[in-house]
């Protein structure tokens, strides 16, 4: 029996019955002869309540402050779940992300873990405790100021303990029983997956599966750290995250499907530039004043230039958080770059289709396509990878949408067989 | 112009309103040219809901974890009254205890400061910044965990912090005008004091005054740092609390008031061992008992023995949430030491007088003696100092005790001289 590494998000221990749940699940693995490591986040709202304080008494948002202030949400909740383990018998410690070797840049509100030096974990191990670390924190390099990991950081956390740990498994309970292959909240019948790879799952995530976050499977993947996402209420086994499926990981590989999951995502918004000359340069300067703001996009689109006017048309998407932004940075550089107007629409939807089984399944792309159309719905923009399809619809149209892909791809829940692929090529 | 540390307490930064104020003054003192550190408690009721989400998880009081809780309190009140400072356009950095090289030895819940190593403090304040520390906690010196300082550790803190940075005063903010010549909500004619002696203060603060801790005026003496108690709502000087008075503390050396005031503390019960044999190693064997227990006695009176019998009778008085275990200690110890039996009563209060100058004034006991009786309060035991007279009495009795004893001896606010004193010594 190795180590483990456990992370429990906020809604696991949301008040002290759950502590006192998660407590018990705990020890339960420590009685199994595991080593076992926790990471765990603020209880419920406290996060929410410390944010509202820092807007009542400042509307700067002052980085280092922030990360101070935020980080004692942790620091209760890891207190309180070491007490309760004690309170069962078992000795646990609990630790800041600081006491736990998470060293980060410097970068507040989301830093990036740079190193993880665990020798009070490994410590407290040999000791026989249980060890606690505070998710979502750590301290800077250069400054030892303490830092957080911006959204979904104590996934992070878990995931660079697990690897630097070199844990067997780095568990992730939430409020889910898993990763589904699509939203259960729209389609009834999507299907708990037992087994995804990396890759798939990485695709997931950018494509708006909420359950990981992309930086934490990328860090798992790049440290070949096995990852099991499960429900700290149900105790069913979950999704297993790995490069090869285990047995005991529920899948063997040749049963692995060729469509992982079907993801949707409304956060995003389209930015279309209208007549953009069609020269070399036009573009650059365009994404250069997206870049220079820091603005993250998704997809890019560039129409075919119509020959008669010379002049073209870009689209891409990106968080509509960031659209005034991006819309300020554009409307500045108009002159310089001489196109022709901005579109501005934040009623769109994102459907992907991902698996990395569709590489070598040809007509995956038409039977999508083919799926969308028969249910009406209409498509704006298309962008591929090697196992992912991505179309941008009207907001709308999602659910159905969502579904109707969901239905053609085998993936309900009901559906024993895999529809056969033919045609020529995507 | 030098360095100021200013403690401001839980009700001072209670909600977002108090914190906004304290900001405004701490840049008040930075606008007057000073360099400026900031000590802070937790917010308002934080500890105690704290305290009580540990209750609900674990009736264990487990050290080290509770301390880990326990400082996520000021954690969020430091960086919150750093951002509201932001907010007003100076610059600021809060640290937490350990940050702030606050170093204690491992008794969690009841740490001592061994060192105080405030490097980064003082970068912070040479680069223009107000610090903002966290009180009541600091950094095991052979564990590097997170401890607690126990009740009142704040103000320790703020003094420690005083000495180590060689600071011109520690203002220690709180919600009353400054020291008083006896409790105000007892005496309405109590007097607040403009300077007070180190040694009147600390035997003031072990007679029953809440203001200041013990601890805290003793690390002060020691390290000769004057105090200013103030009141954080009103902004008018307070009471100073030094070795020599300065012109600008208010008072003059020669108007040193003989006695400095009153103080009553109804939190102790008395025990007496009845039946003790007057033997040589007796006495010893009762507080050996007690010592053994960590029980903290405060007076203590030995009968002179009836020589008809060879037995006497030793009281004393202690904490009433220690009542129980030093009952239970000494009934354990019954035949061997011998005594006949205990009487524990917590129905008592005690009243002190507290003045440098009695030394040198004949006649005050007599004078304290002669106001209890004209009021008719009884007294059941004596203890006195060179600075100090204690009495204990009746619980009842201790407001009327109180208010003859402030008004016989010249305190009351509009009373212009102190009363003479006669007679043949104390």
């Amino acid at each position: 029996m190795g180590l483990v590494v456990q992370k429990y998000g906020g809604s696991s221990v949301a008040d002290a019955e759950g502590i006192k749940r998660v407590a018990k699940r705990i020890v339960d693995a420590k009685r199994n002869g595991h080593q076992v490591v926790v990471v765990v986040s603020a209880m419920g709202d406290t996060t929410d309540e410390l944010i509202d304080l820092a807007e009542q008494v400042s509307p700067i948002p002052a980085g280092r402050e922030f990360d101070m202030l935020l980080t004692a949400g942790e620091r209760i909740s890891m207190a309180l779940l070491a007490m309760a383990i004690k309170n069962l018998g078992h000795e646990a410690q609990s630790f800041t992300g600081s006491q736990a070797g998470v060293i980060t840049d410097s970068v507040h509100n989301k830093a990036r873990i740079i190193d993880v030096t665990p020798g009070r974990i490994r410590t407290a191990l040999d000791e026989g405790n249980i060890a606690i670390v505070a998710g979502f924190q750590g301290v800077s390099q250069d400054k030892k100021d303490i830092t957080t990991l911006g959204r979904g950081g104590s996934d992070t956390t878990a995931v660079a303990l697990a690897a630097a740990l070199d844990a067997e498994v780095c568990e992730i309970y939430t409020d889910v029983d898993g990763v589904f292959t699509a939203d259960p909240r729209v389609v009834k019948k999507a299907r708990k997956i037992d087994w995804i790879s990396f890759e798939d799952m990485l695709e997931l995530a950018s494509s708006g599966s909420k359950v990981l976050l992309h930086r934490c499977v990328e860090y798992a993947r790049r440290y070949n750290i096995p990852i099991h996402v499960r429900s700290s209420f149900s105790g069913l086994r979950g999704t297993w995250v790995s490069n090869e499926p285990h047995a005991e990981q529920g899948a063997r590989k040749v049963e692995q499907a060729i469509i992982s999951g079907v993801a949707h995502d409304t956060s995003e918004a389209k930015i279309t530039v209208v007549g953009v000359p069609d020269k070399p340069g036009e573009a650059a300067a365009i994404f250069r004043a997206i870049a220079d703001n820091e603005i993250n996009l998704d997809m890019v689109v560039q129409n075919v230039s119509a020959a008669s006017t010379g002049l073209t048309d870009i689209s891409f998407t990106l968080p509509k958080t960031e659209g005034r932004k991006a819309i300020d940075a554009l409307e500045k550089t108009k002159s310089a770059i001489g196109f022709e107007s901005l579109r501005y629409d934040d009623q769109i939807a994102k459907i992907s289709l991902v698996g990395a089984g569709m590489k070598t399944n040809p007509g995956v792309t038409a039977s999508f396509f083919e799926a969308l159309s028969d249910a009406g719905v209409n498509i704006e923009l298309i962008s591929t990878s090697e196992i992912r399809i991505s179309v941008v619809t009207r907001a709308d149209d999602v659910k159905e949408a969502v579904r109707a892909v969901h239905t053609a791809f085998g993936l309900d829940s009901d559906s024993a067989e895999a529809v056969v692929y033919g045609g020529t090529g995507r």
